[in-house]
């Protein structure tokens, strides 16, 4: 079975290795990150860098299509051949998996429409341009489409598809794997619980789109290159 | 602030990743994935690269010292190399961190000795031999030294740290950045209260290392090279 984890410029880490480090471990798994090309990936960080070592054109089919969001996802709601990729890589598709506003990059490839979703709490009032419909789950299954709610919710999501596709047992012995029994210091139930200053904090953040984090320059920009192998 | 985490072949993506993905976030922190060698570290599954964009030598002192674990986290328990970096940052530095057999890779350096501290399920009963308590907790506080249970535990004890540096509110803004309001499918409360045949087999995994893990080799290996530049 492949895993295709999509990466880009600008994605939120966790979005990606919640699932990655439950899905990549079951057996038999064959997991990839790929990107439109092949290189070191800069988080919203700028301070992580992920290898991308597939690009688009390599992946000519995939099981599990693996989309995590971020503030660079949003550019990618306009960019063709990201959502070209997606649309492609989802025909043949068992699973097609976003997180984050990377349920936006499924729904603006139109993937999503007439179907319900899970997705941040801060994107929620997007989707309804997509067609979709907002459920305020942490996770959702509609069909073959799992979408999970913001960044952390990766992990939720990951153990729920792990049942899916290998059962109860294995997901528990996952989730003992990777000691998923939290304990967060604050236990909010959920995002509105919290105060409504830190709500207004949060939104203005997500309402620039990360943009002056994103402007910042990766301190490994141009230290990693592509091997001549590598271009074979 | 700076924050150096240590990053090594082998390591569980996970630990380093919870932590990193709250801590990174607080206003002026200066984060920095550190290995021995600058270049690309794979992770335990050899299927994840991460840049490790300074080598040990560059850093001369940090602020928070986060050492997460994973199975390639053992050999290094007996890598001088490796814990005389840990002894040097540690003179300096206001936290110092370990997540899951990371915390292994701390009093393997001598630094818990006499100390409380908490780790993965099952490498507590390793932790006596170097003089320190196990203290069955998510995470745990004893002075300047943080210690987190399991992988996926990085994030409580991220969001604790957090509000150690910087208060609640800040805690609390960044939990509601990474929505961790967490809603496992299976939700039970301690790795004990899963099945024993569960446990057995993430304890045969536990028992030979990972090794038949770290046999293999990382699809991008040798793909990416440091530029000139980067040797400056």
């Amino acid at each position: 079975m492949r895993l295709s984890i999509l990466i880009y410029d600008g994605l939120t880490t966790l979005d990606a290795i919640g699932g990655y480090e439950i899905l990549a471990r079951l057996p038999g798994m064959e997991t990839e990150f790929v990107a439109a090309q092949r290189g070191i990936v800069a988080a919203d960080t700028r301070r992580l860098g992920l290898a991308a070592f597939r690009d688009f054109s390599e992946v000519k089919a995939t099981d599990i299509l693996y989309v995590p969001g971020g503030p660079g996802g949003f550019a990618l709601e306009k960019d063709d051949i990201f959502l070209d990729t997606i649309r492609r890589l989802d025909k043949t598709s068992t699973w097609t998996v976003g997180i984050c506003n990377g349920v936006g990059l499924l729904a603006a490839a139109g993937l999503l429409k007439g179907r319900k979703a899970t997705t941040n709490w801060f994107y929620q009032d997007r989707l309804r341009a997509y067609g979709t419909e907002f459920v305020a789950e942490r996770y959702h299954r509609d069909g073959k489409y799992i979408t999970g709610a913001g960044v952390s919710a990766s992990i939720d999501t990951g153990l729920f598809l792990t049942s899916l596709i290998a059962g109860e047992q294995v997901a528990k012995t996952l989730q003992l794997g990777i000691e998923y029994y939290p304990a967060p210091p604050f236990p909010e139930q959920r995002p509105q619980d919290v105060a409504v200053e830190i709500q207004d904090r949060i939104r203005r953040f997500e309402a620039e789109g990360g943009k002056k984090q994103l402007a910042e320059v990766a301190p490994f920009k141009g230290m990693f290159e592509l091997s001549r192998s590598a271009h074979d």
